[in-house]
């Protein structure tokens, strides 16, 4: 007589703390596996809200609310570092799979623990001193000009000040901060490292950044950023020191620049799907969302292999507009051949906000630029009111 | 004094009509736009219910269902056929936008009006005549070999019976049904075509496929399918005339069969997103999901080209499993470079069911074909009851 075992094939719950356009897109990717979904995020209307199968109302950076949210689910990972750690750290002892790690995002969370990371693992980053209050400032003028960063609460551009010179101390923060020395930047590139609980890694095609000056915001990138070989090697090989120090399943995206002498510094490190990496769903052929399903799932990593180049357009609200969202332009850039188009669902703009991306294809880098150029003419997120 | 005229932009409410997974994956596409999404289907557990805004359960077939179901939308669209037509037909004579048409639907749901319409528009399909009970097979036994169709009903090989001689007749359906004598398939192939409310379309290139002779089931398919320019010229002109027949907006699929000289006939045609388009997700600019969306939306149309060339292989519930679904050997088509996994969430498994997909891309046809029968060795659905 056989004996069969019956093992109940159960969807795994795998929650996300965040329900932005990052959480949007995760969830996207989601559905191509069998998995049920939470979000916990203090907005019913949030971006990710109606993709996922249990939506909870709560905050993030409240440890109830992040402990109850995680106790129920067999893993958790995030959109946002500014999560309740505790919790985390918590759940970690209750067995709840935490991608990325507690720690990870802990150290990530505040930029002088991060910095001391770099410091530690020899990872190249810009020479710094920590300063604890605005009066601290008068210790180092000899290290102007430098870039001023909060250790916590910084996002976006938001917690950064530039002090070149001694007057601008008045515009530091009087909080914990790390003073950054300037350094000559030609270049800003980011990687997406992945790695998984059994410790393989995946490591993706630099993407190249270029930023728009007054908002501090991504203006367009290209990827795969077109590097020196000496520079793409030494680029990549402090990615996977990174992401080897943190210690951490996970997929990270390590925002690196790179100076007139071909030297490469990390900027930051962020343990999570990246804004540097809306342009793998289209272009590679492991988007970074499916990449961290595959982490979270505990299935095989994937390829992280271009299958065209790619640029990548942040579209965000307009100087002067608020109110409900009007895309001006959209038809034009739909009519575009090889356009691909991300609105977030986010009905109200703000100057600066992030309402969606444009990813383009191409062979032909010069083309890439010309329509990362031509789309940023097109479309303007705007309002009626 | 100046006056503004506030302008509320709200999302568009959109509603699908059942919840399979080609509602899942046009959900997926959904989340690239602003819209508000509304899933009507009787299963809440089904594969696209935890994606929309809002999933409403009821029967799509039931005229109060559907009704009460569109009445609070902006427009409506079906995921398969068999909804109820009288329901859509005072929806859209009270206002609400039906995509496709009620009529287009209506034709294609009943095979004798579908063979009438290719009958008049000139459209070459297969001889055909309609019996209205196995008795009038009697008066036809000179068509034989044939394919015996009931006009409504049938889906996935279901509602088809070969009859090749005289006492195959035993096995003819006893309701109306199209008797359609047989053509040599050399070739068999379908084509998408999208067709906005202003009367634009758009064509997609062909996808040949090749089917499970025991199941009646997709086997893989290949796109853009390889086939001599005559033919190919052909098959695109008849695809657009069956477009132009339906007299509808909507996104349909054309089936057609090429015999031994080249000779194109229409086998039939699905008014919504289709199997055959599954592969446009990753290998051309525009999915056939996305495509639809622009027209609900009333966006431009999108571009149809290829990125890469593809194979697609549908996943299906292996035979001699009932239950709890298991992937076997999921891993291991994972691991494959270029493949990417569709699987649509649905828990249990039964033969023939299909339960996802999985795409190849690759610019090397016999490559193509290589990895499609690796997919087909590699993974199996089963379950462990």
């Amino acid at each position: 007589m056989l004996y069969f075992i019956f093992v109940e094939i159960i969807a795994m719950k795998i929650g996300i703390l965040g329900g932005g356009q990052l959480g949007r897109m995760l969830l996207q990717a989601a559905a191509n596996y069998t998995v049920t979904t939470y979000v916990l995020e203090n907005d019913a209307e949030c971006p990710a809200a109606h993709l996922c199968h249990q939506f909870v109302l709560g905050d993030i950076k409240n440890f109830e609310d992040v402990y109850s949210f995680g106790k129920q689910l067999d893993a958790l990972t995030i959109e946002i570092e500014s999560v309740n750690v505790e919790a985390l750290e918590q759940l970690e002892k209750e067995g709840v799979r935490v991608i990325p790690s507690a720690s990870a995002i802990k150290t990530i969370q505040n930029k002088i623990l991060q910095k001391n990371l770099y410091a530690e693992a020899g990872i190249p980053s810009a020479p710094y001193v920590i300063t604890k209050s605005k009066s601290d400032l008068q210790h180092h003028l000899n290290f102007l000009p430098a870039a001023h960063k909060l250790a916590v609460g910084g996002y976006d551009g938001k917690g950064v000040q530039i002090l070149n010179e001694e007057k601008d101390i008045e515009l530091a923060f009087d909080a914990p901060s790390v003073l950054e020395k300037k350094i000559h930047i030609k270049q800003e590139i980011a990687i997406l490292v992945a790695t998984n609980e059994a410790g393989k890694t995946a490591i993706y095609p630099p993407a190249e950044m270029i930023f728009d000056q007054v908002l501090n915001l991504l203006d367009y990138q290209i990827s795969p950023a077109q590097l020196e070989e000496k520079v793409l090697w030494k680029a990549e090989a402090i990615a996977l020191k990174v992401a080897k120090a943190l210690n951490s399943p996970g997929l990270f995206a390590i925002e690196m620049f790179v100076d007139n002498k071909g030297e490469v510094f990390v900027n930051e490190t962020a343990p999570r799907v990246h804004n540097s990496g809306h342009h793998t769903i289209e272009a590679n052929y492991c988007s970074q969302y499916d990449m961290l399903w595959r982490i979270l799932l505990q299935l095989p990593l994937g390829n992280t292999a271009p299958i065209l180049p790619s640029a990548m357009v942040n579209l965000v609200g307009s100087e002067g507009f608020t109110g409900a969202a009007f895309y001006n332009g959209l038809d034009k850039v739909l009519e575009m051949q090889q356009s691909f188009v991300h609105l977030y669902g986010k009905l109200t703009t703000k100057p600066g906000r992030k309402m969606g991306h444009v990813t383009i294809l191409s062979s032909n880098y010069q083309d890439l630029t010309h329509q990362a150029h031509k789309i940023k003419q097109l479309i303007r997120v705007e309002s009626n009111q």
